[in-house]
């Protein structure tokens, strides 16, 4: 029987190319908010969050705008007084009421900026409070494990960096191919019974990734680790080789997650190789000829350039989390210790 | 015979005295310089990077300042354009040599920012790039690991994030106990060895903390994992409670990090407590009474405030990292894989 989360993960194209039409009416809006402002601030936690960095990525490479990740706690307990009118403030939650969320974006307004939703629920409190709303179109999500969830997410970040850059068009014609290089992506599953078995021999794995991925391989850390249940450690390559990299060995797996292209696919080349040099399972997720070679296991990932590549780049990732959890006994639908609001304070 | 790394954490007192004394009187000029600017973004890597958590979180909740942490690859790699007019760049590194580090400046000033240089050696490539340099007065450091250069540069966040704050003064009686209180806990060294014992007990390791001792968290956890070569994970207790908290159990030791004061205290000693309840060694820093009973292990940490707490408060985890480092058979002074100047990019 197919699981729940298997099922999900077969939506995505679906919901991705339904949320890609809702939202791409609201790019002129989004611009006249946005307008007046220097200064984009993300705030999520968990899947929502590495959604977030790839929204950071893709408007300061390409909507030439600084973009950064808050640390909620200076709202929610420090309640520190900011001047944040030259800001926009986007505050992540797919069910719209983890609690934290809500109460950074309502600090936001008192702050001064202007605030926009991204979340699953338009009726949500979060959406009930931004000045904005980007409402994923995921449909209901079952599995305790996002994935529609968050590739529409993805969606939402492409629609509102775009929107803000210099032609709100220059992805479109990519964008567009999303849907069909993910539904590809989740008919062939070219490696992942391969990956499967290389992460099933070892308790030890690491992700890494770098810049516009770098998010991806976030995400598929924190999926391997909450449904997997094995401890997984998720860096940038390079946090990896200023240090950890020295703990790195033959009894560890390591998933690098490259894109077809762009400037940082021959340093994740390089950093596949020099794993697999320390006797590490190496296992590729997209990247080009060079790169499968570098890797002992290899995923393909997307056709799409990088801007636009993490919208399916995280696909064969959640196909490998959701075959491993089988393979270990465990049931990928609800992993112990979580629930589908999680809420930081009790 | 003592390790040179010990040396160095002796050493610290006398090293965060001096370099506290020297930077003072830059603050007016700090302030010319920030005047003008909003924001302020923190360029390191590795242990500086940890430092600028603490730069990061001082500067927003003391300061009423939006700051955030740059993501290098977006200047070294895809050398994008942006407006930084309006922002202070603060790079940060031991040696001013980092290449990745200086390349970072170089773009941000292109990109019209002001920029300030943190390092140790004051003819260095950063140092010569930026419009302003805070030399940290740790001298010469021999061991790999960073300890008296990574608590002289957190001198130098408390420096200039009060530079730019309402009362530059307002902390000065604290941060001029804090020398004192470092020595104290060198002195002291208290359950010190009850915490390698339960360290060695288990390979899986965990560090948490949370708002101003983020950073000390980090750094624990850089530190035990690149010097006792270990898989080692630091993280919010915010992250922590949103889903890797799933895989935490009796296998497993965990060190949290707390003030004795603040709006932090009391989520960090219910972290405590249930982490305890899952079987996990919980080994506390720092806290009040009711955070130390919650903990299995305690090492008492500075007498100071929140604010200026993280000076002193990574001592006694410094300490626990040499002892255990020994105890393991390991030599502090020089891991494996790892040089004194990171490259990012060979």
């Amino acid at each position: 029987m197919m699981t729940q989360m298997a099922r999900e993960i077969a939506e995505q194209p679906e919901a991705v190319a339904r949320t890609l039409d809702q939202l791409r009416p609201l790019r002129p809006e989004l611009a006249r908010l946005a307008h007046g402002t220097r200064h984009v601030l993300f705030v999520a936690r968990g899947s929502s969050d590495n959604a977030c960095v790839y929204g950071r990525y893709l408007l300061e490479t390409h909507a030439h705008r600084m973009a950064a990740l808050a640390a909620p706690s200076v709202a929610t307990h420090y309640r520190a007084a900011v001047d944040l009118s030259d800001t926009l403030v986007i505050c992540v939650s797919q069910s719209g009421e983890t609690r934290e969320i809500v109460e950074t974006l309502e600090w936001a307004t008192a702050q001064g900026a202007r605030t926009v939703a991204v979340t699953n629920d338009g009726t949500s409190s979060l959406a009930r409070a931004a000045d904005l709303t980007l409402v994923t179109h995921a449909g209901r999500e079952l599995a305790v494990p996002a994935t529609k969830t968050y590739t529409t997410q993805l969606a939402a970040m492409a629609i509102l960096a775009t929107s803000v850059a210099p032609d709100p068009h220059a992805l479109d014609a990519d964008l567009a191919r999303v849907p069909a290089e993910m539904a590809q992506l989740i008919e062939r599953r070219d490696g992942v019974d391969e990956a499967v078995e290389a992460l099933a021999a070892t308790t030890e794995t690491l992700v890494t990734g770098r810049g516009l991925l770098l998010g991806t391989s976030l995400e598929i850390a924190l999926k391997l680790e909450e449904t997997c249940l094995r401890p997984v450690r998720g860096l940038s390559y390079a946090d990896l080789r200023h240090g950890p990299i020295a703990v790195v060995d033959a009894d560890m797996a390591a998933v690098v997650v490259a894109p077809q292209d762009g400037p940082v696919l021959g340093g994740l080349t390089e950093v596949a190789v020099s794993l697999r040099e320390r006797g590490t399972r190496t296992i590729g997720i997209g990247g080009d000829d060079a790169f499968a070679r570098a890797c002992a296991v290899r995923m393909p990932g997307p056709n799409l350039p990088e801007p636009v590549a993490p919208l399916a780049a995280v696909v064969p990732g959640q196909l490998m989390v959701e075959a491993l959890a089988r393979r270990l006994g465990l049931n990928p639908d609800s992993p112990r210790g979580l629930s589908k609001v999680t809420q930081t304070d009790g």
